[in-house]
């Protein structure tokens, strides 16, 4: 029973003495394997194109919060995303950072900085700002914490709209949800469903002038249908840390455009020591029978 | 008895219906003044040149958070400053947006945009910076609130040093607290002892790569300090509300360098209607004999 490990050497270093230290073997690079039936976990960013080498393979661990780069797994390999109490901090910080910048007019005042130009605008109060959460996962919940303990009215739409800790929306009732929100943001994972979900329609859906926050990831928005709607008004500002594609090439509109800041994707970092945990809790539950930490059911896409 | 208005006239159609309504008398403008000795009190952000025209004038209320732009008053004038949790809150918000900004990098995400330059750094756990809060008020005990609810590790300075929500230090242990704060936020008033108290001691006192968020006045800081101590990287990034002169001058060095974000002392802006509800606290409780709500210490100048 072995761990092959596919992810960097920077990486290597942190996780080797982790393994070491729970008697857990660990194989650095498909190189390194010398009985391929050993193999019983895979840890990667993309997995080796053949698994068929690996007869007792169970799991796949993706080293990074989404699995939407990844192929269907074959049957009896599971795929497990790695948990980690510091990647879900980490979004939620640079969450309730752009949602500050947008509600607080940063996109204006950084534009005015440019010129040196000293001019204020009115100043809402966060009790007046209906903030609306699309995706109520792990780091949704979290977000929806911050933003209402700093007085923000808020709302928040899952698959199930099971109850949480705020008041909650089911996907069935996405305009509902839309009406009541000035303040979009995106946490879904991506899947068939929520594709391209940052559309035209859905922008036309919120009150004039709602301004969108993304740490979903690119393939959710549609560019084109932002611009359009920054350009009526219908859309105020945007702040994107995911993009379609990544890297975002420098010539593209979404840099230059003052209504809307990009970050290159960092809003959160999987922590080493984190993911080796991780890793080392699903060799635990493959050798114990118990269910995968961070398992993704293959029909839901998440 | 009567309040003496003295601001501008959007702010007074909300404070006529509101004085009405508690059949309290509200005179707009000195040149409304039949009797001089019906003034009890005046609200204002610039007092009259001559108070002695009022014989009975008993407080000057500040329509702004501060009362460092104001003259000492005369024997038997006290000084009200508003009291708005509105204005608080407000405050709160964007020392908490400037903290996260500097603590996730965006000085320089923003200066990557500009070139289009996709480029992450490593994202830092809130957990791992600690946040030293100086002037611990009221709106700094709630800042410290927000951050020590976002993972940072945060302590805070006073004069007294009297505990509160987050570890505290007394003024005479500025050393102290500077060695241990790698984000130092400003939230103190302008008074004597503290005008330039951010200067190049204080900076070098600090941890190398230290940040400043500053949100007091702009007479805490010595500009030129802080430009040197940037250079020498013996500071990193800062984000100032707060500048002198205000308006900052259109070619100011801190307008354009990358490692300095300015906002046009928008942190907070006082509500017509909790202003005027404030004014009338104070008049009910002249009226009553007791303490007024606001009441500035003369001698310690907040
Ligand atoms: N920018 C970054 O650096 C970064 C880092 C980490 C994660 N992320 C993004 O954040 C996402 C969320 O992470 P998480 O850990 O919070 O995920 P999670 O715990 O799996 O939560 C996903 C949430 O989305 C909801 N959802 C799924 N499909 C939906 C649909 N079709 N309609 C409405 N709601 C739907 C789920 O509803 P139910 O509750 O009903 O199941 C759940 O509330 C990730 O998938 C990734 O895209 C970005
Ligand atoms: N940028 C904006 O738009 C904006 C808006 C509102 C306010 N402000 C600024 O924020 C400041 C704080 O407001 P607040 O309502 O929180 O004030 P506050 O309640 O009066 O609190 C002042 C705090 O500063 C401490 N302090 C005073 N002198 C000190 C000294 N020499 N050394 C160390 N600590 C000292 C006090 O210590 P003790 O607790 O021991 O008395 C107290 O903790 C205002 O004075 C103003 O400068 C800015």
């Amino acid at each position: 029973m072995a761990l092959l490990y596919l992810s960097t050497p920077t990486r290597l270093s942190v996780w080797q003495p982790l393994f070491d230290a729970e008697g857990e073997t660990l194989i650095a690079g498909e190189e390194a394997v010398t009985d391929p039936a050993e193999v019983t976990a895979i840890a990667c960013w993309q997995p080796p194109k053949d698994l068929s080498r690996y007869p007792n393979l169970r799991a796949v661990i993706s080293v990074g919060a989404g699995v939407d780069h990844l192929p269907p797994m074959p049957e009896g390999v599971a795929l497990s995303r790695t948990l980690a109490p510091g990647i879900e901090g980490m979004v939620r910080d640079w969450v309730v950072m752009a949602s500050l910048m947008l509600h607080r007019d940063m996109p204006a005042y950084l534009d005015q900085a440019q010129r040196g130009e000293w001019r204020g605008h009115p100043v809402p109060l966060a009790a007046s700002r209906r903030v609306g959460i699309l995706g109520m996962g792990r780091i949704g919940t979290l977000a929806a914490q911050s933003l209402q303990a700093l007085g923000f009215e808020v709302a928040g739409l899952s698959r199930s709209g099971k109850s949480g800790v705020v008041p909650m929306f089911p996907a069935t009732d996405f305009d509902g949800f839309l009406a009541r929100t000035d303040l979009l943001i995106c946490l879904l994972p991506l899947t068939d469903e929520t594709r391209g979900i940052l559309n035209a329609k859905t922008f036309s859906a919120l009150p004039k002038g709602a301004a969108l926050v993304h740490a979903g990831r690119g393939a959710h928005l549609d560019a084109d249908a932002l611009r359009a709607a920054l350009d009526s008004e219908q859309m105020s500002t945007a702040m994107l840390d995911v993009t379609d594609p990544e890297p975002l090439p420098a010539d593209h509109w979404m840099w230059r455009d003052p209504r809307v800041i990009v970050t290159p994707h960092i809003a959160a970092q999987t922590d080493a020591a984190e993911g080796a945990r991780h890793a080392l809790s699903v060799m635990r539950a493959l050798r114990d029978g118990t269910p995968l930490p961070g398992e993704v059911d293959p029909a839901r896409g998440y």
